[in-house]
């Protein structure tokens, strides 16, 4: 069993009105210093040791991620023993 | 400037209907060998360097995260001069 982490993110030139929405909130609260938010998402597997790269990009790709507005990255991740 | 990374995820006793729904349509796909998915929620943050790590956790605390349900992680990643 390994723990991966998919990373979907809106691209660079997609607007992200989520991200605008809390970098706006960040300064009617008093909080100066940010400049850019953007909000993407992140997804934990669990797969087990026959799950290839290969088929961790086909699941981002196809089911994660739109590729049209959104990046995406895989990463294996160690599971911690005592988490 | 500095790009930090908040993730929320929804903590480990919390249900998370988004990622059953996944894991049942990898199912569907054919996809077999991941055995559970959990979705959270990915932020970037362009900070100045004057913004610290207090106020950074006081962002993903009361902002960005909602702590009876969501867990979060702060963590400062390096900007990619070419990037």
């Amino acid at each position: 069993m390994a723990r991966v982490v998919v990373d979907v993110m809106p691209k660079a030139e997609i607007l992200d009105p989520q991200g605008q929405a809390i970098a706006g909130a960040l300064g009617r609260l008093g909080i100066s210093g940010v400049s850019d938010v953007r909000q993407g998402k992140r997804f934990e597997l669990e797969v087990d040791d026959s799950v290839d790269d290969a088929e961790l990009e086909k699941i981002a790709e196809s089911l994660l991620a739109n590729t049209v507005i959104e990046d995406w990255t895989v990463t294996r991740v160690s599971v911690e023993p005592a988490a």
